[in-house]
């Protein structure tokens, strides 16, 4: 297969993915954001989440502030500016913030050194744990613990889920497709012999 | 915050997931089948497709497998069967197949010893190239190269892009809801300074 089509077709494959603006800082302050499809739960107790960047993309930057910082947060893309985030993805030099260059709005909490983005309703501060590079491709795997939460408390069912498409989180397929995702149903426990029922 | 609680809450921080039937067989043909939403892109060339296993959830009967043949599938969730898919999580002793538990049905291919889901119309065969236990909570990651695709022709687009919604693919988010997904919109390559376009 060529490269390109090699890219979207195996991209496709693993499914729908999180949207999410990743965003760091250096020891300076001045921030990064970048558009990340990469991001995955690992556990809940301790609450870890991890996320690939490839060695030569454009997050690179945003590696490189994590490993200087040690904090970054990821921020959910919504339909309202998916867009914009998208666009974060375009190479800017490493001196333009793309919060700036895309029109996205920094937002400081406490005494973070690093911003979440105002526009996003789903947001969370990491502090990073763990990182390693995967031999067998050369990208880096980055595990971080969640510290802090910032989201819309009417999206928080009683049970603790939290309806992120009412908040209208996108998801992504491949390089470049964004979608709306809307309720089919959640479901009970599964047990042997015993009939699924449609929570809610 | 209570156990299942966090649960529900963390796992809905990482955005939508992928949903995923993993099919694997032991040495003697026996196939399991397990829902999974940890399934994660790691690179296109090679074809590398990483997933996360707990050490004590269900699917550990299906890392076994793995372990023991080095082959498994993975099957794209539809909505017309996730109900069927949810249902595998339930804990099935070990010498009961989930396909005949919940009603899908294996599908052979060539001489390869695991299954495909015959409901699916996105799946793919991998080799195991990679597990790793990772120390901070000891899950286990395992990484596969994609040696087969099957999918459905007419959802391939010139450029590559497998249209994964058209096929009713199903996004997941948190422990248990299941998700229909809508194109809002492909994007072209972003560069700086230059609008960006929709694609198709």
């Amino acid at each position: 297969m060529e490269r390109r089509f090699r890219a979207h077709f195996i991209n496709s494959l693993s499914g729908f993915k999180s949207g999410s603006l990743l965003a760091t800082a250096n020891a300076n302050g001045e921030t990064n954001l970048a558009m990340i499809s990469s991001v995955f739960h690992l556990g809940a107790d301790p609450a870890l989440i991890g996320l690939i960047i490839r060695p030569h993309s454009v997050p690179r930057h945003s590696l490189e502030n994590i490993l200087e910082t040690g904090v970054y947060t990821l921020n959910h893309v919504a339909e309202e500016f998916f867009k914009q985030a998208h666009q974060t993805s375009a190479n800017y030099l490493r001196e333009e913030s793309e919060f700036t260059q895309v029109g996205l709005t920094p937002e400081y909490y406490d005494d973070l050194l690093v911003p979440f983005v105002k526009e996003s309703s789903v947001k969370y501060a990491l502090k990073l744990v763990e990182q390693q590079k995967l031999k067998i491709n050369d990208t880096i795997m980055v595990i971080g613990e969640v510290t802090k939460v910032i989201t819309d408390p009417s999206a928080l069912n009683s049970d603790g889920y939290l309806d992120i498409a009412s908040l209208n989180s996108i998801a992504i397929s491949g390089l470049d497709c964004y979608l709306r995702a809307e309720k089919l149903a959640r479901l009970s426990y599964a047990k042997p012999d015993q009939q699924l029922k449609e929570l809610g």
